[in-house]
């Protein structure tokens, strides 16, 4: 059953979680002096309309109404209740999904490479830079530029760009450049880690560029809270005072912020980020400053991390293969506003499944991790009767991700 | 811009076109007899429920409840107005597009999957057999028949098998088995005819079992009307009176006829078929009885067709790679009512491409047919000056056809 938000009641300012997070965050590091870093170490690679959002003490920040008018073109999202699932499950629980696969690129990720993409050609830049990894990132800058008329430059990590062509084949249809990285060592099949390296080279050494990140910042995790603003104001319309726990995959931490930000301040909303076994960032990481990149040319940031020259195993959710997390969701860990868990890909997968047969909808691998936990939340309410309300965030779509869901379909997905 | 349907607006009946017909429709003929046939004679292969509905003069016929419940997974769909597009193409048009890319399989198609596995579930079969050109049709019956419990066995054009594993994979996730055809020869690259009767003769030899076709038939036709009549609320809530023309790809005629039919008796409004160059039934084929198959198994059809062994050329449209044409959209061409069009499928993806860079949506090649139409008709009225309402049917995403785009990008694709 699906809770439409009326287009009208589309949220027209984002909510900005810096100055309501229960404590202050340390400041972002020079790589070179260790010293707090300012907007001018920032304006290289960034327009000062997202370096001022960066650090904003304000409580809301007004969408611009260009930006509105993109969104609009496939917000707002739907929230869904998953009765059929919670029927197959035969849970008390009552499971709402918010669906950010409807959008072009097929994930959450449009909704901040928009406002980036608007905010930089409003600057006058003409050209943007970025990394991807298994490809969703790069199709949403490279849809967001063909608003704008920017170009549009992505590095993408080599054995996504040797094995998964379609990503490529999206972001050269909506007329962006992309080409494998490391460009310098075309016998590596690459990392993350080496890709943003690239992508921030590319932008320091040309005047026309800029630089353009999908996750783990401040003003991009504040683009993302549409999304829980909007499922808000829909568990309103379906009758709910607030879910009891809200669940979200976590590699980054974007689609995880976006949904559990807004509910911040409620005391009674658990916030709940599901990773990977093999990159348990948040579960098994060290809380501590370190670089977002392999190459060590960002700025330090304070976060869990397993070390910015940790190489994941080659799971299939490749948005999730990141050394480190988003210094928002690693403060909200630290001091015990957010949980985290982690599971093996077969469990995830396992999940995806189960959930394609009952809802009809095929999940991108990293969605499937929040689907697993939100079956295991529903199971345990089975168990003690509870009637809890379950939010999760259903991040993206699995129409490209086909492939893995064939190797788990004929018993060849390795843990 | 989108207009939503409320949940609860969503129709609870279909629309009947038989009764409404501009001229009474010939029946189909026994394959043997060349006698009328009788629901005697389809009863081996179709429930009782479908064979009613096939022949029913009833100006309405009733959803079922169960089929509803079903539906809800993505219905209403959205009606969009493309003001990008038409500020790109500096026409006064209006531009709108049924949006039936959000539907689990990716396609209008499962609007008549759903019915046919509820109506054969309560008819106590427990199996189903069809046939799939490049996947749509296959995946929506997979994903139907995973809500009734019913097992599905998919016989899959064998090039679309070899060539495009995606459709494959979705299938067995829904639970379904998918083979090429045909069986006999592993050699041949199969064709859409050939593999209808290879699933024909399946359902034919088995007590259990029964065939579903995706397209063509007068149910199937009725099923897809929901499109229509919800296009119908939707431009009411906008604003419009009616539309001047309805636009929609042309294979064997049912996202066309959904989205056109319950509009059939305003004269106000024009109707057009967009088909594709190299299998144009409707603009060069010729209105006479011909099977719906290659190896001649099915029954007789009043119809345009090009021959049941015309061999279509291998365009990336596979859904419009069909001989013949449903008869109820043959009967309305051959009397006036209806208009036909045909393009090479170059101009189908320039269309394709210009839309996903101003809408951000990846059409599927078919639905690149019913765009390419959309924009020639807003563009003759930029000469004119006709502010026109135009609306299409935006029948499936292209996410699984992305190397089609690839071919087009890079200046390999061949008319």
């Amino acid at each position: 059953m699906r809770i439409d938000l009326p287009i009208d009641k589309m949220p027209t300012a984002w909510f900005n979680a810096l100055p309501r997070l229960p404590e202050p965050m340390q400041p972002p590091l020079h790589p070179g002096t260790n010293q707090p870093i300012g907007p001018a170490d920032l304006a290289p690679l960034f327009p000062m309309g997202l370096i001022e959002q960066e650090v904003s003490g304000a409580l809301t920040i007004d969408i611009p109404g260009e930006v509105i008018d993109v969104l609009r073109l496939w917000r707002p999202t739907p929230l869904v209740r998953a009765t059929r699932l919670e029927r197959a499950l035969g849970t008390p629980a009552r499971i709402y999904f918010k669906d950010e696969s409807v959008s072009p690129a097929g994930s959450h990720k449009p909704n901040t490479a928009v406002p980036q993409a608007y905010y930089n050609a409003k600057e006058g830049v003409h050209r943007l830079t970025t990394e991807t990894g298994a490809g969703q990132w790069g199709t949403a800058l490279s849809f967001a530029c063909a608003q704008f008329d920017i170009d549009c430059k992505v590095y993408m990590v080599r054995a996504s760009f040797d094995s998964k062509p379609y990503r490529r084949m999206m972001m050269e249809t909506w007329g962006a450049e992309c080409v494998p990285s490391p460009v310098a060592d075309p016998t590596s099949p690459g990392s993350l880690g080496l890709a943003i390296s690239d992508a921030v080279a590319d932008a320091a050494q040309r005047d026309d560029s800029h630089y353009s990140l999908g996750s783990v910042l401040n003003h991009v995790l504040l683009h993302q809270t549409i999304i829980g603003l909007e499922a808000k104001e829909q568990l309103a319309i379906a009758g709910e005072s607030h879910p009891d726990v809200i669940i979200a995959s976590c590699g980054g931490g974007s689609n995880l912020g976006g949904i559990a930000l807004p509910f911040l301040e409620d005391a009674r909303v658990r916030l709940l980020a599901v990773e990977p076994a093999s990159c348990a960032t948040l579960t098994t990481g060290e809380f501590r400053y370190d670089f977002g990149d392999t190459a060590g040319m960002t700025p330090l940031l304070p976060m869990y991390t397993l070390g910015k020259d940790f190489m994941p195993a080659p799971i299939h959710a490749g948005g999730l293969r990141y050394h480190g997390d988003a210094p928002i969701i690693s403060l909200l860990v630290q001091c015990g506003r957010m949980e985290a868990v982690a599971y093996p890909q077969s469990k995830t997968f396992e999940a995806a499944v189960q959930f394609a047969r009952v809802e009809g909808k095929l999940a991108a691998p990293e969605t499937g991790h929040a689907i697993r936990a939100a079956i295991d939340e529903a199971l345990a309410c089975k168990e003690t009767g509870e009637e809890k309300v379950i939010l999760f965030n259903y991040s993206g779509h699995g129409f490209l991700d086909l492939a893995a869901y064939d190797a788990f379909n004929h018993h060849r997905l390795i843990d």
